[in-house]
């Protein structure tokens, strides 16, 4: 393990307070407010013509490494949508390549390695990685929490399992089988595989804590292709290691799986204080699956984003509906902004959620 | 709905009891035999060396629509591994093509669709499919049956929900947002849709059954992006239709769904006699969730086929005492066979099972 500060500086957002009253912060607390949070799993991105016209010209990872450029992106869905946080534009693989990891982004497809990692000699020559790396993050989310005020910023990292698969695989794959079978034929060296990732997302996560982010969220996107067992057994105890390269920051941790509707006990074992829940599990059932301890976020079906707007009103009331019955609520989408969403769509939820008046 | 012949010809398997008493055909009954029945879902295809000879130069739907060619590909894993049933080879948008649909299959990618299938009128303007146009499917299946003996033949078909997706999408998609969109925003187009691609699927299952299969199986891969709900209001009683086109045609149903395992009872729902598992949930546990009444298919995760005998056996071994819960169980893998498979891994695990001596 590289070593990590231990101490907040003192203009730190939870010494100073600046978001501790926020709806999405005591939301996540487990506390109501007059005013239930929304924001949108990338809402900075791909969706807004502001951010086509930023990004143009710009590779992903070189924009994720631009602290102005990230910044900005960050910022943009906050002042169309008046969300109630924004979340750091960033790449789960940005802490992967910041580690010395050759991988890049193919438009379309996404993050791709030349060369994947797969034995147990790429493994070990995995370096530990050095938190001075990630000086252009803490830039960017420096840059940003100033000027959002007593908006929280969200910080963002992808889980163990999810980053090991894209390294083992070379690329995004449908059911990662080559991690999947790394798993079983050399345990060691998964676990290995696994706390690197653990660390490197772990640091990533705590190098934005530090510089200003109030929440942070990991973020599974595979996790649904494992049994439940192996998810127990080969997969929770990294993304526990993850959360807690946190220690000493008292940010609530949000998790998100997608497919995870059966593995929500274990998802709460990670030491999780929110839970994500995607667009398959109603949100009254999630919590009856928590036994009602939990805060939940989530969960409008994303392809109901085209509806129109009485359906997409009417889905906007369930789900808020359905998630009053857990301690507290984020209202977030099951998934992703899809590139083509209309914007306007999603200001519009934002004005819905923000008048229903809880 | 297109007439369809009622009656058996006198010839029929079902009839003359060809394989009525073979392993698979007692197991999909319910009935259990000396020898525990294993296929392999996608056995017929790329993992074999005399199937890549074959198909050389031709394209995959041209493929299929040669009935010498598709028999000797459908017969080439039997031969080989010695596996208790062929699965006809052919490919779920196969009856969609012939239904005057223009629809291609891209290597890498799969079917393709120019002109997607997404207003009303599009989806009026699809006509029923005239069961002639299954000649050389129900000419393909005649000379496989006449090879097999006593080895049942099973007949394949796409479940509307995966048909209709790839129809609404125009190509394979992670999620079927527009899918899923189109089920909310108009759901009598959306009803229109479904019963014809049950329609569709339904007459080619029971053009292979009338021609000899002794068994179907109804594939679902897409049914795991829908929450249970959708899945029972708008896509189960479509998939019941498919089924239901085989009435007075008594073979054994299986139905396979990935990502399905909270929706087992709606599976049984529609009518199927044998439900499929996907590698995720162990049988033992499927059984349960089944209250110990339905026959299972599978589930051999199709990650561990690269992880050397050892493994593989203990893994056989394993899902063999979970499966034997069960009323009865046909082995199989939790999804198709991958392309890269080395095909003496699927002869050695059809070796395991047979030497399993149940």
């Amino acid at each position: 393990m590289p070593s990590l500060p231990t101490s907040l500086p003192s203009q730190h957002p939870l010494v100073d307070g600046r978001t501790a009253s926020s709806p999405l912060v005591r939301a996540a607390r487990g506390e109501r407010s007059d005013t239930l949070p929304v924001w949108f799993m990338r809402q900075a991105g791909r969706s807004l013509p502001e951010y086509r016209a930023s990004r143009a010209g710009t590779e992903m990872l070189d924009a994720c490494l631009d602290p102005a450029l990230a910044s900005e992106i960050t910022l943009q869905p906050v002042r169309r949508h008046g969300v109630d946080a924004a979340v750091f534009f960033s790449d789960i693989v940005v802490p992967v390549l910041l580690a010395g990891v050759d991988v890049r982004i193919v438009p379309g497809r996404g993050p791709v390695l030349d060369d994947p990692i797969r034995s147990a000699a790429d493994v070990m020559a995995l370096r530990p990685v050095d938190p001075e790396v990630f000086a252009p993050i803490s830039e960017a989310v420096a840059l940003t929490v100033a000027e959002l005020g007593s908006t929280p910023l969200i910080g963002f990292g992808g889980a163990p399992y999810t980053l090991a698969s894209y390294l083992i695989e070379g690329g995004p794959s449908r059911e990662q089988l080559r991690a999947r079978a790394l798993m079983r034929t050399d345990p060691q060296t998964w676990a290995t595989l696994l706390n690197w990732c653990a660390d490197v997302t772990g640091a990533f996560l705590r190098a934005q804590v530090l510089a200003g982010a109030s929440v942070v969220q990991l973020f599974d996107s595979w996790a649904g292709s494992l049994s439940r067992t192996d998810y127990q057994r080969r997969v929770a105890p990294h993304s526990r290691r993850a959360f807690d390269a946190l220690r000493g920051l008292e940010v609530p941790r949000i998790h998100f799986g997608l497919g995870m509707g059966e593995m929500l006990d274990l998802q709460r074992g990670l030491g999780a204080d929110v839970i994500g829940i995607d667009w398959r599990l109603p949100l009254d059932e999630a919590n009856e699956r928590l036994g009602g301890a939990v805060p939940l976020q989530g969960n409008l079906d994303p392809a109901l984003l085209t509806a129109g707007e009485p359906l997409i009103a009417r889905h906007v009331a369930d789900v808020i509906e359905r998630g009053s019955a857990a301690p507290a609520h984020i209202v977030n989408l099951g998934h992703g902004v899809p590139p083509d969403t209309d914007p306007g769509v999603l200001t519009r939820i934002v004005e819905i959620v923000h008048e229903s008046g809880r």
